[in-house]
């Protein structure tokens, strides 16, 4: 993929947000801040790392907040150039380039976007290939890559920035800004070089988005033998198809937290439950764990096959759930630790998905 | 004043304590802090903002958080320097003197100390003569003046910088950052132009917490009618003298607060009730507020007549509790709105001091 342009959009916003697992933002507004951008700016062309200059200075931006808010606050547009701006003039460098920090409907699109306002490629990486709740939670932080300095921003002017010892401490001191900010914000974090995101980024994220984009399209479309083949393709496992019964929402600490609990579409008495924090984490089949951060849980509508974020599940949804590996590049030292079930406060052993 | 050697720290101290009506830190730390500096980099030249080249940048330092907490992470050191010079950075640049935001044991003596240590000058100003426990709350809010850029830092090298739209909102993301770093961190705020401090800074505080401390310690030193002298000097009125019968404390949302009730130690019914947020805000007696912020509600020991702050105040001390009258400045449109009893959340009406 050399450039991206606004028919890319579709496909793109589909996949990343069935890879944002729950969260990572609304796809319909995530299409419109896309749309609205290479209509008003071109096309934007996308780079790898390797192919940058070396110490050229590649940075994010993402939202941050909790889902549940940002479908009722949603973006400006002003914040993530702003806090692009704040963060390069605290660096006292240009950036040649921006990554995503995490895939998912608003954090694949929106730093495309801001990308196109700046004038910059996107580099085809992200730290994550998935969505997750915690800024410290990359495999940049498992490579030792300070979260810092980072800026958080807000569509009024406010702005800060964060120089801190540990990527926990970056996360602390950012989401307490952010509840004091709307919990809608943009983030910039991980500065990093060119050289840097070519060795510790996980590689390709917006084409891997795409293409499961493209295989969900064609499920969508009815063609024959394409959800055996997107499942096959990307390693996914279908595990329950439900019915919403009960969903207890609640948006605590700077996150929206959630319980889905599904019983069976088919009249087994079987029940899952899915639970959140902003993205889906957990999911237990009759009260055992079957699929377990990280990997990832996604929901599709039963009969659209639509992935369904956190903050638009309803009562009553039917849904299909499916686990997917992680990206490999999760599989080393310090995994589980960072972003395994404890992590999360579940005192759980992490599962394999089944092959 | 021309310059402060180590000669001036007790009186200093002893008059900033006071001033600090509770708050503004330990004197005891703050008398180890500046004589060690001031041993070891010599002593500090005070200026007034008017003999600086108008467009010198001065910037502030002060110890942020709980005093009940101070009073047990005692300040590194590190952190007031280190603050200074992340908000200079963040400018693009150096601070040609430092002044004290505030009035209080610590909160005067550590940017003597870090004056000390930079080799800069300490504008003889600040922006309450007291101590207030939010970093909105300064004539400089009144004359319009920015807090931000403003940095917080910890001894351990984490370091926030935040420019707001409000200063209320630069609090609040204050707040919530010192909440994480430990509730006793160093903050560098309000970065003005010398120009700027001479219209609109309360000039000569230090030499005024110099006077005031002078003419206490006369009366510590039992000299003839120098209590009668302090008080009519600094236009203040004693009254009560109590028991301290019940002290409620609780550090929450980032402050100490309590409710001090102290009893007449001449044998009548009479009570005092303090209401206090790191400082003493309103002293109601027998239920009838008689003393309100911005006015100074100032505790002596009855014995030493020793200032005794907020956080060293316990049961059973028997306490002089005295009115003192704001610095001029504040009387201006704005006062009551920014520091008058509703800014702390009673709804109480100002109360002017007895003449």
């Amino acid at each position: 993929m050399d450039r991206l342009t606004v028919d890319d959009i579709e496909p793109l916003c589909l996949g990343a947000t069935l890879l944002g697992t729950g969260g990572g933002g609304d796809p319909y507004i995530a299409k419109l801040v896309a749309h609205q951008a290479l209509e008003e700016y071109g096309p934007v062309d996308v780079v790898d790392a390797k192919d940058l200059p070396p110490d050229a200075l590649v940075l994010t931006t993402a939202i941050i907040g909790a889902p549940t808010v940002i479908l009722e606050k949603i973006p400006a547009g002003t914040e993530f150039v702003a806090g692009v701006k704040a963060l390069a003039s605290y660096l006292g460098k240009e950036p040649a380039a921006i990554m995503p920090i995490e895939v998912g409907g608003l954090n694949t699109l929106i730093p495309i976007a801001t990308a196109a306002e700046m004038g910059l490629p996107i580099v085809n990486a992200d730290s994550m290939r998935r969505a997750f709740p915690q800024i410290e939670m990359t495999v940049f932080t498992l490579a030792g890559v300070p979260a810092g300095p980072l800026s958080v921003a807000d569509e009024k002017g406010n702005q800060c920035v964060f120089e801190t010892t540990t990527n926990q401490i970056a996360e602390a001191l950012a989401r307490t800004a952010v509840i004091q900010l709307g919990l809608a914000n943009s983030i910039s974090c991980y500065p990093m070089t060119a050289a840097q995101v070519a060795e510790h980024a996980i590689q390709d994220s917006i084409t891997y988005c795409m293409e499961v984009g493209r295989q969900l399209q064609a499920v969508k479309d009815g063609e024959e033998g394409a959800w055996e083949r997107f499942l096959n393709d990307s390693g996914s496992v279908e595990f329950f198809t439900g019915k919403v019964v009960d969903l207890d929402r609640r948006t605590t600490d700077g996150f929206a937290r959630s319980t889905v609990i599904l019983e069976d579409l088919h009249g087994s008495d079987a029940t899952m439950r899915i639970e959140v924090q902003n993205e889906n984490l957990i999911a237990f089949l009759d009260g055992e764990p079957v699929i377990t951060t990280p990997n990832l849980i996604c929901l599709l509508d039963h009969e659209t096959h639509d992935p369904i974020t956190t903050e638009a599940l309803a009562y009553g949804n039917r849904a299909v759930v499916i686990g997917m590996p992680c990206a490999p590049e999760w599989h080393r030292d310090g995994m589980l630790d960072l972003v395994g079930p404890p992590a999360f406060g579940y005192e759980i052993d992490y599962v394999e998905l089944p092959r």
